[in-house]
C-alpha cells in the first residue's frame, strides 16, 4: 500500500504509526502498530479519537493486511475485531462495511488495498471541500471562536471546523481564534491549542464560561463547530457546550456555523429529539485526569451531571457548511439535507 | 470579646480561628491566629476568601486586640497592616474605616470591641434578610442553578445567593441545586458543593458549559447569583460566567436573580461600563492548581484570556434581592438602587 500521511496517522513503508493524543500537547509520541491488538488497544485507550480518524485508522490496518497477503478468513477476522473495538463509532462501521463488501465478493486483495486508500483520500477531500466553502465566508481580520477539537487530530485531512480556520489562515485572512477549553475533557485547551500552535494561527484559550463576555464586547465575528450527528431537519448533536454557544451567538447576532461532511447527516433521524445523549463518568467533572496528571477537587462522592453532547436546534444555526456547499436556514427548511443524504445513499 | 461563630471563622475564648478554604473540601483545617502576621498571611494566601468574610476576619482581629488592651498607636498600626493586605477589597476598607473612626476619636477600647461585634452581627443580619426575601420567591420543588460560591464561606452569615438556597431548603421547599463548577478557580465544584453537602441540600455539579442544555430541557426553574459590585442602573459585576447564565436565562425565560447586600451597590458607578475587570494569571486557564494537586494540560506558553469577572446588564436581571427587599426592573429603572445607597450613606 502507498505511503499515506495525516496529522495523527502515518502509513510508511509498510508500517502504521499512530500519534498518541493522550500525551498531547506535552509530548508527540508515535506508536508503531505491530499487530491488530496494538491498534485495538490504542483505539480503546483513546490514544486515537475523532470519529473519522478512528475509521481511517482501522481502514488503513485492513488495507495493510490485504497488501501483506492475508487471506479472506484472516481479513474477515481482523475486520470483525476492529469493528468491535468501539461499537458506537458510525464512521468506523461504514468504512469497514465497504471493505467487508469487497472481501465478501472475492474482489481480491489489490481491490481491498485500493479501497482503503480511496477511503483515506475521500476523507481528505471532504475536509478540503468543507474548508474551502467555509473559508470563503471568513472576512479578513475575523475573530473566530471554536469548541472541542475538529482538526487534523480528528480526521485524515485538515479537519471540519478547524479546517475552515486553518484554510482561512493560509489564505492570509489575518484571523485570530478563541479556543474554548471544552470541559470536562479539555479537547480545546489541549488539542485545538496544539493544532493552532502548529499551524501558526494566532489564538487564545478561554474557559467555556468566558465566550459570552467576549461576544458582549464584540470580540467574536464568527463561530464554527463540528457535529457528531445532523438530523434531517438540521438539528445537530455535538460536544456539550455547543448549544450554549449557539444561544449566545443568537443573542449577540454572531453568525454560528456547523461544519461537517454530508456523511454526518442521518436522514433516519427526523430531529434532534431522536438523538440519544450518553452520560459519562462522574469523575470527569469531579476533577481532571490525563497523561498531564490527575486531580480531584470536588467532594469525593459529589453527585454530577455529565452529558457528553448537547443538541442545537436548526433555528439557531446560521449556516451548514458541508463538503457539497453551504446551506442556509431556508434551504435546510426546504429539505436540502434530506435530499443530500438520499443522493449520497443511492450514489 | 464575646464568642462569635460562622462557617469559616471562630472567635472563642479569646482565640481567632480561620477555616483554610484552600484545603476544602478534602480537609477541614482550622488555623489559630497567634498574631496579625498570621492573619495577614492567611488573607494573602487566599485561605480566607469572599469579600465580606475578609472584612469580618480583619474586624474580629482588631476587636480582639482592643479587648486585649492594645493602645491607640498599636491598634492603628494593626489596622493599617490589615488594610494593606488586600488593597482592592472594599468591604475590608469599609469595616476597618468604622473601627479607625472610633480609635481616632478616642472612643475607648470597649466601644471598639462593641463595634467589631456589631459589624459581625450586621453581616449575619444582612444575610438573613436577603435569604428570607429570596426564599419567599422559591417555589416548592424548584431546581435552582447557582455559580461560584456565595455562602457561609464568603460571609459571616448564611450567605447571599446560597443563603437563599439554604433558607428555602430549611423551609422544606424540596429544592434541588445545579452547581456550576465555575472555571477556572472551581469555587462551585469545591466550595459550593461542600456547602450543599454540609447543609444537606440535594445537588449535582455541572461543568459551566452544561447549564444551557439543562435550561433547554426545562430542568432549571430559577438562577441565583451573587455580585461583586452593583452599579446605580442595576448592571452588576460578578464572577466570570455570570453574564453567560443571564443571557441563557433570558433566552429560556428562566427567572434570573442577583442577591447582594445594599452595601454592594456603588452609587458612584453609573453603569457596568465603569466597572474595571481584572485579568488574572494565565496558568489558571492552562490548568488547575490547589491543595488537591496541580496539572497543566495546555501547551506551556499557550496564550490565554482570563478575566476574573463579567458584567451583566440590568436588562437581563429578573429581580435584585437585597436585604431591604426584592426590586423589579421597573423599580431599578426608576432609581431604587440609587435611593437605597443614598439613604444608606446618610443613615
Amino acid at each position: 500500500m502507498n505511503n499515506l500521511f495525516s496529522t495523527a496517522l502515518r502509513y510508511e513503508n509498510g508500517d502504521l504509526r499512530v500519534l498518541d493524543q493522550r500525551r498531547l500537547p506535552a509530548e508527540e509520541f508515535w506508536h508503531r502498530c505491530e499487530n491488530e491488538d496494538d491498534l485495538i488497544a490504542l483505539i480503546q485507550g483513546l490514544a486515537i479519537r475523532g470519529a473519522p480518524l478512528l475509521g481511517i485508522a482501522a481502514t488503513l490496518w485492513v488495507g495493510h493486511r490485504a497488501a501483506q497477503g492475508d487471506d479472506k478468513t484472516t481479513l474477515t477476522q481482523t475486520l470483525a475485531a476492529l469493528r468491535a473495538s468501539r461499537p458506537t463509532a458510525v464512521n468506523l462501521m461504514n468504512y469497514l462495511d465497504r471493505l467487508q463488501a469487497l472481501i465478501d465478493c472475492n474482489a481480491g486483495n489489490p481491490a481491498i488495498v485500493d479501497e482503503a486508500v480511496a477511503i483515506f483520500n475521500e476523507d481528505v477531500a471532504l475536509c478540503d471541500a468543507m474548508s474551502q466553502h467555509g473559508a470563503a465566508l471568513v472576512r479578513p481580520g475575523a475573530r473566530i471562536l471554536t469548541h472541542c477539537n475538529t482538526g487534523g487530530l480528528a480526521t485524515a485531512g485538515i479537519g471540519t471546523a478547524i479546517g475552515v480556520i486553518v484554510t482561512a489562515h493560509r489564505q492570509h485572512k489575518d484571523i485570530k481564534v478563541w479556543v474554548d477549553e471544552t470541559r470536562p475533557l479539555l479537547q480545546g485547551g489541549r488539542l485545538t491549542a496544539w493544532e493552532m500552535q502548529n499551524a501558526g494561527v494566532p489564538y487564545q484559550i478561554i474557559c467555556d464560561n468566558m465566550a459570552a463576555s467576549l461576544m458582549q464586547k464584540s470580540e467574536v465575528d464568527m463561530i464554527v463547530v463540528g457535529a457528531d450527528r445532523i438530523a434531517a431537519n438540521g438539528d445537530f448533536a455535538n460536544k456539550v457546550g455547543t448549544y450554549s454557544l449557539a444561544v449566545l451567538a443568537h443573542h449577540h447576532k454572531v453568525p454560528f456555523y456547523v461544519v461537517a461532511p454530508h456523511t454526518t447527516v442521518d436522514p433516519h433521524c427526523a430531529s434532534g429529539d431522536a438523538i440519544p445523549i450518553e452520560q459519562r463518568n462522574e469523575n470527569e467533572v469531579r476533577g481532571v485526569a490525563g497523561s498531564f496528571g490527575q486531580c480531584l477537587w470536588a467532594p469525593k462522592q459529589a453527585p454530577v451531571y455529565n452529558p457528553a453532547f448537547d443538541v442545537t436546534p436548526a433555528g439557531l444555526v446560521y449556516g451548514w457548511i458541508l463538503d457539497s456547499g453551504v446551506y442556509s436556514q431556508a434551504e435546510v427548511n426546504a429539505g436540502a439535507l434530506v435530499s443530500l443524504a438520499t443522493v449520497s445513499a443511492t450514489a
